[in-house]
């Protein structure tokens, strides 16, 4: 992408569709091998169209984080939806219920017997009962039931209350512990089954371990989401090729005060300070030696070797640390479409964080 | 603000006015005792709003990092505004030149002959040149000539540039060390006054030093931007009281899984990730036990002691630890006024990142 003509202005994020589409393609045929429902979470892109690519590409429906993200979605026609989150409070029950009367399938999450009575509480008198899955904490240390005998009597719960219907189990679960995952779903599973409480779905997912992604005899879902785009922290665990990562941010260098220091104008606001631990906010293709060292709001500092100099005026492409955030920075990208045509790609479900 | 009812949904960012306008207040009368202009950044609150009321309160101008704020900022009648970027490119020059056009003073930085001479190529045949100040770097590690000779010699050249007028001096300083800015700044005065260059202006800049900030016989102007709302990094280093941080995140608890972690709605699309070696990502008001220990996009992770547990449901306020990185995250924020009234307000440049 260094070679394109400066049409547009920077910093910017260019999204190559090509990637993006094989990408999709890639992971959807892994996906099917293994006979796992592929269920992408749209956080990545927050994009109608993408959301739409990985549809007609085979994925089985959609997840989101926010309510305020699935109402973007659900907009657009899209009408299978997971949101993997505890909704709380009377304000976000209401949405949720308008949400649930205009698309085809939509589901949530619990992890206490709190937010499983606020669902029911909403959707006790709805025309159709809400599906609601027990989230599970397997490692990660977020949100989730802490064993498997808790996920089987909040969802015994679930079973019971009205205006829900038991869904099934979803985890998020730590890298690199598939077994240990497994082991919780099929003890809970199993659980369930002995009280007579089926589970439609299992969920796991994480782009991190996406091709070691299988069903272990208990999932029937994956959930990922930046696998469509990837990133520099995919790359640098080797989960996929610097090539294969389909979203750039391009910068322009607005100083060069010393000869192993530049200064470009893509900062915090575009590249954000996710994931110092990788050293450096962003790899600058083509200079390898180069690290970002530090990211004010709207400046980048570059360090680089003597030999290895830019120029004022000169535009760099980085890969950035965590995709996900940095499409939330801005109000549209850039999309590189055949043949190397720039056309607007607007990033439908920014900033929705309710 | 914890006694709020639940009048609007979170994660939201909270504003008390009353706090906001005694920070400008004060620092106004600090700069006004000390002789110095205060340019207030605009950065930290990217709100019409909160610009008219520093104006109000004496500010001599605004500071803007990039064009797109200054549009924002001149569409609303502000019209003394400095750019404190090196504005790079034949699209961003032409935006230039418009707005300079329609604001009654507007004035930018050059740190290099190649940013001089790219102003000069745009407002060489403008009807009114284009002030233009030396960027001086003076130990911030960012933009700016690196000694003041270089700095003599670049005012010199901007002073003979069709289309521009030379403006003075800027730094952004390191913090801690106002003597050497001081030493800098004086040289490159000195130098350009040898050569019967004036210094029209000679500014300088932070909050972390701004109690500390004086003329020093040389000063004219200082640029801050965070005082107005202040953050839990100033908080820490003491330079306000946790009284004076009038930005305040509010978020809901929507999981405690284990006895000593508790999840929050509010996640790095709204505290973000910076400044993570303050330890942790924001100070919960009333828990000072409590750690912000990880964020996820749409997840906080609490860590506190077994005896001070939150319940689901439960609100927390947290100082954020970057305020100026929090306000660009949302489209509008509360603004909590007299009598604990509160009324959307606009983040209107939210974004701007061009």
């Amino acid at each position: 992408m260094a070679s394109d003509p400066p049409t547009f202005e920077t910093p910017a994020l260019v999204i190559d569709e090509a990637t993006a589409l094989r990408n999709i393609a890639r992971f959807q045929a892994h996906c099917d091998r293994t006979g796992l429902k592929l269920r992408p979470h749209i956080k990545t892109h927050k994009s109608i169209r993408f959301a739409r690519a990985q549809i007609a590409a085979g994925a089985a429906g959609i997840t989101c984080q926010k309510i305020g993200e699935a109402e973007v979605m659900a907009d657009a026609g899209i009408d299978d939806i997971l949101i993997t989150y505890n909704i709380i409070g009377a304000a976000k029950l209401a949405r949720l219920r308008a949400l649930a009367g205009r698309v085809k399938a939509l589901s949530v999450v619990a992890d206490s017997a709190v937010v499983a009575d606020g669902l029911s509480g909403a959707f006790g008198v709805a025309p159709r009962p809400l599906t609601v899955l027990v989230e599970c904490e397997t490692g990660a240390g977020r949100c989730g039931v802490q064993t498997p005998q808790d996920a089987v009597a909040l969802g015994q719960k679930i079973a019971t209350l009205p205006g829900l219907r038991f869904g099934g189990l979803m985890t998020y679960p730590p890298v690199g512990d598939g077994a240990g995952v497994l082991d919780f779903m099929r003890a809970a599973r199993a659980g369930l089954e002995a009280r007579g409480i089926g589970c439609p779905e299992v969920s796991s997912g994480g782009s991190p371990d996406m091709w070691r992604a299988e069903t272990g005899g208990v999932l029937t879902e994956y959930r990922a989401g930046t696998y469509i785009f990837n990133d520099r922290s995919l790359a640098e665990r080797g989960t996929c090729a610097w090539s294969d990562c389909a979203a750039h941010v391009a910068a322009t260098v607005v100083s060069t005060p010393t000869g192993t220091r530049a200064i470009i104008d893509a900062g915090s606001k575009v590249l954000t300070s996710d994931l110092p631990d990788l050293g450096g906010f962003g790899h600058v293709i083509g200079h390898p030696g180069m690290r970002i060292t530090g990211l004010n709001e709207e400046h980048g500092i570059i360090r680089h070797d003597p030999g290895d100099r830019l120029s004022v005026g000169d535009r760099v492409m980085i890969i950035p640390n965590h995709i996900c955030v940095v499409s939330n920075m801005l109000d549209s990208a850039w999309l590189r479409r055949e043949g190397g045509k720039l056309t607007a790609l607007p990033i439908d479900a920014r900033g929705r964080v309710i």
